[in-house]
């Protein structure tokens, strides 16, 4: 008798993850001054064939509420602070009927829907495709940050919705999404990973957080991906993988020792963008109605300069 | 013998604005709660069209670099400033070998590649479809503000590329586009403008830019559409235009009396988001090799609940 | 037998609040366009009598460290977030030797040690001396701003250590300190509150949080001063009053219906400005030791031209 | 015949600024740990004689107005934006009648009148009493950063009316005051400069600002303190030197291969905090009509945890 999904087998202690790391790094393998990982993997055969995936004229946008009811609780960053500069309702200074509003908006680029770029996450002392850490100073990124993943991301989407496929909510703080859990979810969805698509993995915890409200709940772990997935997006050429949690993968983790080891194979070893804190509930209640799991998918990161990661407000189309 | 394109005939006046206005209302169109505008005129046929212009599976990003070498001369907008708060140079406080980096960004809304809400322009104390301008408050807009732009922006584009047909490198600051010149060069490079698209118009703005990086010539005033575009647009019922100058028409304007009374009309009586500061540069180049200058376009504004505006990094696909 | 300093009387309920700040009322007091308030009773003579106070050469600064751990938490305000912008690290375009280091700020301004303006609270439609609300707009106050209390604030200080006078470490959330209170403390030190004093209430409060660093208990409520303080904070001609916890005054409040009363009386009808998370620990340590409490107190708010608070770092000069 | 004041003569190259640095230094005059530098000069009996200065009552305020109309031209640093976040015109959920203001700045530390801290210049790796500069990293300043200013910066000031004693409105871009001029002027004043002295020095830079507002001209250079005057500030033991330009030091300095060689020696070799960017007007309009040039002066920095400068409004009372 097989365990029930996400159940953690103590006699399976995770594998060393940096042995993880080696074995499914793309270092070198677009070149070593690569900064754009396995965007690399999208090629145009890919985004023709995206465009294909436009069906039924059908859009869905996955980007949360940018305020300051999202999900940050403060302790690691805040949610936005957007504030006016002008209404309009005093005299502007221009001749006639000509009135402005204006707004600025103080963030971190992490705050809400995100991408984490390849200078995001670092061990070791290297980034992705072996660019020293000392790359990152105060100035930003020199190297790997979220300009080089403009042009992207876009190409096929694929959701593999795991909460529906378990019959619940959410999954529970701490489950762990195997490998072939997602493979047996493809498989009920009828859909197929292919190289260069982007992989949205709905836990439910998105649902979780727009049912309670409770920040401190939303921050305080997740259910995600365990570190074996590594080798599953290696071997599916995945080009990028997001979810409706906070971190992609599960928390507390599966080493005592280590934090967010699939961030750091993810990011720096295979040179996997992540899109985070991704609303995927209207568009997980459409598949689930017209069984269409794959689609265009359209989430460009802001190019800053040197920056480690974006806001993001990804666009489905099907 | 007619004017040279885009000279000011001094024995034409140009039509007082609000009777432009009136004359190309879609107020009431979507009926009185609406606050979408002419994002309305994007059907699900137009996005299945769209996903068929990708058909060869190029890729271009129309955001321009978000740092502080931006266009931005500190007058009205400063450019974003973004700053490091971890770069993982020092302990985090983590188990074992994790290393992040953050950031965080202060900037204008409007301060780089953007959309112009609904809410950001109104006159005479009304937004678009009549909402009281008192509903923009220093809480934010309660009416018309950026979220209402999501889902969207995406759809048909189509690209003209006024510049070029000129023949210039850019137009001359104050130069004019009239509706005449729009299906003019249209006519030249076999494209036909649908209703629910997504119109660019290349001035060459950002090509100056981008050759004398002179912050103040930029915001000095710029080549753009005239006001008789309004019932052009209409016409053709376009869903958005963008532009690679900073305000999509021409500065200083026609009239002497009254500021940007395109963007008054534009955005309050036809209810149409305005793309401003885009690089055309690339997408351009391409669309004069291959003669295509169609294509599928999406552009999603960041949901900024209240907000007046977005940055955006516009995707398009051929 | 009297009621515990602080107790309650079910008996007594408040007065009316607006009864109270009509007969505290500073309004035309120092002309109708005055905007500084009960600063003005700050005299020459009050300056020079404060410059004798200091004797013994002893000096005390009362700002809280401006940074993350502070007391907010995040529901008004969040802690400043200050980020660097240049270590010196990295080339930075100079000639020869010279590096430096830069970082900059968002915070709320009444974030940390603070002052509020007198344009920082109104009610019925009216500001201190009856200018009306409608002078705060996106902008910020036309009136009363926080440059109107520069230059200043300094003066006579006088500590009345009400903690230690009751014997606690700390008054208890909801505990209101009665002007009888105040006069019994400051008999008890021997000090005399005078015209132009800025006074010091201890409640505790802060120590309290740095014994617990409890950031939603520091913002729960607080002990403070009671509504009937207004007629005492007249009757002595208090040029302004400051405290450790975050309001001055109690909260809960007396009124069920009403919030901040003594904020609308104090800066509103009285003109007064207050100055709220103080860290008085290290001064009421030495006053205790050396029975004197009266200083020189010097505690300027930064000039921001329309704004409605500001941080500030007392000095006390003994 | 001498040369007038302040020009500079070929025949004389400045001295090795290292080799100032090394004359003057005050490394471990105060241990091994101090970052306090000279504030440690400024002693109980230092206080106690400040505060007998205060005799006529007369009350200055050193700080220009914060402000988006200040002398910043956005090239190194902008000026300090400030955004209401709320005004009291909308409801706020209080019960009653409360309404308030609320507002947000964000700002360079050194956008406005302004401490520099210790940690703010280093050179060949180390900062002030030898701490590395890799104690600085994008957390801030772990070393003499600005917090350890508090409590002060308060003593006896001492205003050093450079063009006034020259009979100019201000001095001219580039003119170098010497130590000798210093002397003179303090003379002719009759005032004496004494350990732990805050010194002021006006080239009347802030009252040209005020005359023309251009920023460009502004921040384009500056007459200001030469190199030599660092054995002066040290002979004198001069706690902290203040000027109404922007860097205390002449720009462009006198070597052709070192920049702000005079932020060097005085920051990371004395130890010497410097104060920037402050409005002398109305102080020295004062000081010429009752022939006063000492008085108490009180200006704390904020105490911002690992920071490297503050903004500061400088009180001075006489």
């Amino acid at each position: 008798m097989s365990p029930a999904p996400g159940a953690r087998t103590a006699a399976a202690p995770p594998e060393d993850f940096r042995a993880v790391g080696r074995r499914v790094s793309n270092w070198g393998r677009w070149g070593d001054e690569d900064e754009r990982g396995t965007l690399n993997l999208i090629t145009s055969e890919c985004l023709v064939a995206a465009g294909k995936l436009v069906r039924s004229g059908k859009l869905f946008a996955l980007g949360i509420p940018f305020d300051e009811d999202g999900p940050q609780d403060g302790r690691v960053r805040a949610n936005p602070t957007r504030l006016m500069k002008e209404t309009g309702a005093e005299p502007q200074g221009h001749p006639g009927a000509f009135r402005y509003a204006d707004d600025h908006v103080f963030m971190a680029l992490q705050a809400a829907s995100q991408w984490d770029a390849l200078a995001h996450v670092h061990y070791d002392g290297l980034l992705y495709n072996g660019f020293p850490a000392s790359s990152l100073t105060s100035r930003g990124a020199s190297r790997c940050s979220v300009s080089n993943l403009s042009p992207g991301i876009v190409g096929r989407g694929v959701l593999l919705d795991v909460a529906r496929a378990r019959g619940v909510d959410w999954l529970d703080l701490g489950a762990v999404v195997e490998p072939e859990e997602l493979d047996e979810v493809a498989g009920a969805q009828g859909v197929e990973v292919r190289s260069g698509d982007v992989v949205l993995v709905r836990t439910g915890w998105r649902r979780k957080f727009l049912s309670d409200h409770d920040k401190r709940g939303f921050k305080a772990g997740e259910p995600g991906l365990g570190i074996r997935c590594a080798d599953w997006l290696r071997a599916h050429d995945v080009a990028a993988v997001g979810s409706d949690n906070f971190a992609v993968e599960v928390l507390p983790g599966e080493y005592a020792e280590e934090y967010l080891p699939l961030h750091m194979v993810a990011i720096r070893d295979l040179g996997m963008p992540l899109a985070e804190i991704l609303d995927l509930e209207a568009l997980a209640e459409d598949c689930a109605g017209d069984r269409v799991y794959e689609f265009l998918f359209a989430g460009a990161p802001l190019p800053f300069t040197g920056g480690v990661g974006s806001p993001v407000n990804p666009l489905v189309l099907k």
